[in-house]
């Protein structure tokens, strides 16, 4: 989607976007799918800094964003904190303003921690560290 | 996000979509807000669909997305159903499968149905067919 | 609430409620939180029992209610089915209907699975089977 | 669900709300419908005051609550701001702490604001004023 992320530690995540032709739907405005697939990439990335902390690794649950302003043009501006990162579960917050500084989105997102080892979708989770080696 | 739709009608959306390099995190499955951002683009057009009978439009306001299965390659393939489709709000539910059939993803989003010539984002809204004339 | 479970199995769970004064929100119509307690209610009990099976245990990660029509009076009806049931989380739906047969709320529950011996809020859960005894 | 409200206006609203048996599910926490109706009674009002002010009346669309940590005894205390109040719908935010001041809780409620006059459950909506006159 053109992310550009700005800084991302275990406790806040920030990314930005620059709107384009495809973002928009028939009417002109962002379409809800980029709203709520910069949330999920900004939270995703904070909760797997803070899973690495703990040699776990996560998986998304439920991504549940609201929509509060449309947008048409300009740079997106996504940041994600953590409501709470836990041993089992994790949840973040993201909210993205736009150009103006106004609220356009806000979403939330459950992750699943997984310890190194588990297996998904058929294969054995590595800690993000331990793959780039 | 190369979303092909195979059907739209008011009463159904079926769309799909093939899983590219570009959809995928660092762990290799797809990443949620892919998921969500079809689960957005199916259930839009059908309540813009129903919204058009009532010369009538709608937008997005809330997507909650239940990521259900990994699934890392193949063709994903979304459907549609209205859950309420009211003269205020509407409410679409849909579903992802990957190739072998498995759920993979299922949401909901609530619609608010809007007037032509309701104010949005600083312009007048137009209904689909009036401006495709 | 006055919840009266008409059946339960680990496939299906069916409840219902009398609507009564202390329901109702200053408009007359059934309070948004009976239908979210309802929801969350019947879910439970359908989570709990696929867990039993494993010998696990469920607790409630998040709990997404639509509101899809307003009631006044007359027996509520609920009925929960799982969408999937993993070993690690379980998602269940559940819909709300009115005496009329007109659905009234929808929701979805995600649980986590918990092992026996797992603590949780500094106690350490038994399943429900063993606690009985 | 004995809820007392300790303060309430269109910015802010507080309330309390003591832990008894029949808030606990069987594994001896409070269950998740009752955070669920607490976020719905703090959020409504608040937004039916917003609402009040614009002569308009506001009725609940979507109700999505998070459980954070789980809470077995002492006094819960609600509290709940807006996220935005617009002409159309209304989002408003609570979050619920226990007696340590733990969150235990937190959920966002979507609301679609109507004008005076409109129908619901074939009803004509009044605003909250004229109707206690």
């Amino acid at each position: 989607m053109g992310i550009h992320f700005v800084s991302a530690t275990a406790d806040e995540v920030v990314a930005e976007m620059e709107i384009a032709e495809h973002h928009r739907q028939p009417y002109g405005i962002v379409h809800g799918g980029v709203h709520s697939g910069l949330i999920e990439a900004v939270t995703s990335v904070g909760a797997a800094l803070a899973a690495l902390a703990r040699s776990q690794s996560v998986v998304g649950l439920e991504n549940h964003t609201s929509f509060l302003n449309a947008v048409r043009e300009g740079k997106l501006r996504a940041t994600a904190q953590p409501l709470m990162r836990g041993r089992r579960t994790q949840i973040w917050e993201a909210t993205v303003t736009d150009a103006e500084g106004r609220s356009v989105a806000t979403g939330r997102v459950r992750f699943l921690a997984l310890e190194a080892g588990a297996s998904l979708a058929g294969e054995t989770v590595k800690v993000k560290e331990s793959s780039k080696s």
